[in-house]
């Protein structure tokens, strides 16, 4: 889908009839659920998570930022693309659209801010070369910034 | 209140209106996380829930029941009690009421059956007599089946 | 899928990474949403929603049972089938069943008794003859209790 | 508390068990649903919902924006505070603080951007001198960006 071109990991997920609320749309909460599973989806591609709980090392979020553009409603499937938008020393940008299948159009888009953890030392700690090596191998030409000199 | 009068631990939760649904109620999922709610204060109570997700021996649900007696609306604020209805070896039957302040009503009574398991053999286990004692000084002199012989 | 062919009207959805708990499994609550999401596509079929919430009469739900058999995890995708298990005067007992894509398993089994409602009168009303028919003909010659003498 | 002094309006809300994800945390989702039962109590104190799903004017959250700082557990209660940021011509800032009362810390910082709109045109319209005067009052003597023509 154009919408998505440039988005090389996107996920489907289903509206349920329980996503809306009482104004008769998807609620705003049940965005941040699907951007969630989104983010997850393409930090398996780059084995940004770490080993979880039991881990020393891991990836929290830092911060959401969210634009709403279209109201959406059941019956409906959206389309959630991510992509990353920087890259800093610790930190990535992962820029998220979700597009509604039945609107064709962009109905929100996103960023969610992760930052590399030492859970241990309770301090921030760079992204490593592995991740950035397959973030470059996923995102192909598409520039990148804070990727270039990696 | 005296709807609750038999019930030893209850718990009170406000609506947000967020849990409402297209309908312009409180969807009825929203119950099961607050039976979840009072099935853990309870548990709490009587040292039920074994030492969680690291541990071996751990309670889990095994069913639920669940009967809707009124429609709730944001605002409001929702009392829910809880109660053992029945000890069995292996499983104990807690009774769930939900009652409304704004309409000073039972609005759904619910049952969660709880299994005590073994998760290294994968099997189900009996309640230690620890259990049976806590809930036997918590319940007082209400008779429930299955606690007399303890 | 075998677990399934009893079943005339089947969904799929996605385990999303956030339907997980502190426990690392999918939360009960979540099976609920599913239950929710399934009855809605039987009713759909069979046209038992009513006009929704403007509408003088709709079908209420009365009670929920809900026997949890297997726990899931993500990633996976659950199949949720939904047949009719009794047609009473007013009411409907719609029968769900849960499988886990990954476990090849049920992983859960439900009832939903939906109550046909006069919002007006508030009170139940009788089941339509429409609504019957519409059963008879997605179930096929599948017997249910209740709906012989339509 | 010191930490919401400057918040006019300030909810509380308890951690339940369910908020948890599979890291043993609150779920970032949670925040989001949190963020709009703050915002939902701050627009009724100042009259800034409208006349709900069947009135031509109302109020749409066009954008969220959040800070996470501390990771939350069960057992807690969070005090959620709102305070207008800034008033546009068609648009309100709405910022939230979220405090854990265990951590006594702020756990998360928000803001929410609500746009007042005309349904029946599908456009963008002022906010009202009413709900100007409402927040001016609410506010008292703290300047607020946008606030001060009015």
């Amino acid at each position: 889908m154009k919408l998505l071109q440039d988005y090389p990991v996107v996920i489907e997920l289903p509206v349920q009839w329980g996503d809306q609320d009482a104004l008769g749309h998807v609620n705003n909460v049940v965005f941040f659920r699907w951007w969630e599973s989104s983010r997850i989806a393409y930090a398996e591609r780059v084995d940004l998570l770490g080993e979880g709980r039991s881990g020393r090392f891991g990836t929290v979020l830092a911060s959401m930022t969210c634009d709403f553009r279209k109201q959406l409603a059941y019956p409906d499937t959206v389309l959630i693309g991510a992509r990353i938008g920087r890259v800093g020393n610790s930190s990535i940008h992962i820029e998220h659209r979700l597009v509604s299948r039945r609107q064709e159009a962009t109905a929100a888009d996103a960023v969610s801010v992760m930052v590399s953890f030492d859970f241990e030392n309770q301090t921030s700690c760079p992204i490593s070369s592995n991740v950035r090596a397959a973030i470059r191998s996923l995102e192909r030409d598409r520039p990148i910034e804070g990727l270039a000199g990696c």
